[in-house]
């Protein structure tokens, strides 16, 4: 199988023009229509009878009507109430890595709050040698940063530790978005407070009531965490955390805090409701996996999948999907037709870039037989995506966080695709 | 001057602090407050007072009301209709690379038409072994690849060869946008269609009434040009040319043809009315230039800019804008706070990638005087950004298109800036 499309030039030719002179450009087509007149004649796309909408039609836009199906959706029996619920974005109708934020899925465990930047402040207390309050415009007058990462739901893909369970790419995936994040690095504004040496962790927590605190490390605060006050060039969305949030590269999203209120330097963890009885996973010796913070490598098949099966009939298919690791840049990611026995490479839209998605491709040429798709991603320390009895056999059966395992797709001979499991 | 943060510690932490000190976080606050309490007890961020909206509130979510002036913006008199007319991109509220495409800027010849994917057609025919019509199906059955490009029109700041005229980025500058294109490149359908010997140029045309017909020369048709579906992950917006426009990496704008409708190869330009009568400037002796389709490495400021003043007080200031080249990666950008006598270099907020916008980044400490704010890009050629003077010396005074002269933004003790020209 090749990557590229020269090396399959003969068979995809052929094709393309067999099925032109079949009687149309439209795949599939039965070769009882041979008789019909050339397509070229008919098929050609029509001009425009009129005028369209002038530039002062849409200041703001939106998705055209067409594509009102490409939205982020919940799922009514997933959660008590939508206040403190999640979304999911449509990953199976995207390509490409960055996510528009108006389709980024949405965790929120008090509602999205409205914060005006006039209003917004952020203090850094604590262990510090000068409490600080910052305004907004404050932040903005501090060294800033650009970086593309991904931001992971820890329970994203969280349902399948108990069997294949949701049907759809968007559901079982679709916990994570990709933005170009603008924002300050918190280690600058934890030097200006000078955080003392008896700090070694920071407590984080936003505005909204849930408070949503967490406890990170020092080390990691200092590193490559950023206040950060856009994302994909604009301001964050309400829905997103404006007008500041936490972005926390390839640790898992409840640490991301929306509306950024505070962050206090302490001596440790302050073990707070949202890293006790949440974000934690029974083992199945009764203790609990804690500080479960690093995204491990994972990749999933955005199409075909479930809500996005093949339309067409046999011959040429791009399969493509997303691949991501909180430990570092993808470095390859592996796609099998046959449910986990044969593997080959799929080839990477760009170099993987550390902490934030990556699309991949295989081209091929399909028969119509049933496929069982997976795709295994590997990253940059050299982990590899493990399957789901792998990850079973270490985590066992109560786990709801963190499971990056592989993901199957059944592909039947008439396009649909259905989530199953292999053995 | 440093580009980091840690470099100016000393400066600005002790400014930040002399701040607090003196009665807020609000920079520029007056020594008069020396007297108040403690801003710490009285500027803390507020906690929300109830919940927010559920994940079920904005399947597709918009800016927040806050950001309604973060809009695309027409100006009346440039042209005589909105149907053929520009609106602007706010370059000078926007950060990092990234243009959502719900602000990008739109230029139409006949109005942004709808056009369903089940109508689309593609038409692939002149000097070619087989004419082929494509559906929108039969595009996404070909191998993709992903790109991050600007695309840039011939006219932007267009209105500066007659002097500082705009006052803003956004109209001086904005007729920019900088997205991730997924598409099939060009080549692979031609490749398809065979290209015959005789084959020199192709004619790309569009399904709107004005068709914005283009002849291209087969060289970059083959190269890196892109038949693309996908902006920003998502399908292209209606005004970018749902379904599928054409990328032309580097080159003018007005070639990335929308709701392509056909590609034809030629053995001759077509000498149409986007490259003869428009998309060409008139020289002083009276001929015109043509053919000028690569936009030259250009930059500008964005902020502090006319519509970005500075509105904080004395001390650490961010300096921030774009800069592009058609013919490869930005190498460097220099920034000029005395309208050119004295340049530093910026610092890139990542590496300059080919034919993509790149942030940079200039940290300063204003003491309130007066600016002739400057920036001065160069590529990867080896090409520098020339000043309006050097422009005209080459080009004369009757120039519409292609002006990439460095553009000076004179801020003002109080903050205030304007277009200006300095010789």
């Amino acid at each position: 199988m090749t990557a590229s499309f020269k090396g399959k030039t003969p068979s995809r030719r052929a094709f393309l023009k067999g099925s032109i002179a079949a009687g149309g450009a439209v795949f599939g087509a039965s070769a009882a229509k041979a008789a019909e007149p050339d397509p070229l004649i008919t098929e050609v796309q029509d001009w425009a009878t009129g005028l369209g909408d002038g530039v002062d039609a849409t200041p703001y836009g939106l998705p055209i009507k067409y594509e009102s199906d490409v939205i982020r959706r919940n799922v009514e029996w997933l959660t008590a109430d939508t206040i403190s619920s999640i979304n999911f974005t449509p990953i199976h109708a995207l390509d490409g890595t960055i996510t528009p934020q108006g389709c980024a899925f949405e965790r929120h465990h008090s509602g999205a709050i409205e914060l005006r930047k006039e209003d917004y402040r952020l203090m850094i207390n604590g262990l510090v040698d000068t409490p600080l309050v910052f305004t907004y415009e404050d932040l903005e007058r501090f060294p800033r940063e650009n970086h593309v990462y991904f931001c992971e739901c820890a329970a994203n893909t969280g349902m399948e530790w108990a069997g294949a369970q949701l049907n759809g790419a968007q559901f079982t995936h679709g916990m994570i978005h990709n933005m170009e994040y603008t924002g300050v690095p918190l280690r600058t504004l934890l030097n200006e407070a000078g955080v003392q040496t008896e700090g070694k962790w920071v407590y984080v927590e936003g505005a909204d009531a849930s408070s949503n605190g967490r406890s990170i490390p020092l080390e990691k605060a200092l590193d490559d965490v950023l206040v950060a006050f856009k994302a994909n060039g604009e301001a964050l969305r309400k829905e997103h955390g404006y007008p500041v949030r936490l972005v926390v590269p390839g640790w898992e999203g409840n640490m991301w805090v929306k509306w950024l209120r505070r962050v206090e330097v302490t001596t440790q963890a302050i073990q707070s409701r949202e890293e006790t009885s949440k974000y934690t996973d029974t083992l199945a010796n009764g203790t609990s996996r804690k500080w479960t913070w690093v995204m491990d490598a994972k990749s999933v098949v955005t199409s075909p999948s479930p809500q996005s099966p093949i339309k067409h009939g046999h011959g040429p298919l791009v399969i493509t999907g997303l691949a991501w690791s909180g430990r570092g840049a993808i470095t390859g990611v592996d796609v099998s037709l046959d449910g986990g026995i044969n593997w080959q490479p799929a080839r990477l839209a760009q170099p993987g870039t550390a902490k934030a998605l990556t699309r991949f491709y295989l081209d091929v040429e399909w028969n119509g037989e049933e496929m069982f798709l997976q795709s295994r991603a590997r990253d940059e320390t050299g982990y590899v995506q493990p399957s789901k009895a792998q990850l079973r056999e270490v985590r066992g059966e109560n786990s709801i966080y963190h499971n990056n395992c592989i993901q199957t797709w059944w592909v039947k001979p008439n396009g649909e695709a259905e989530n199953v499991e292999v053995s």
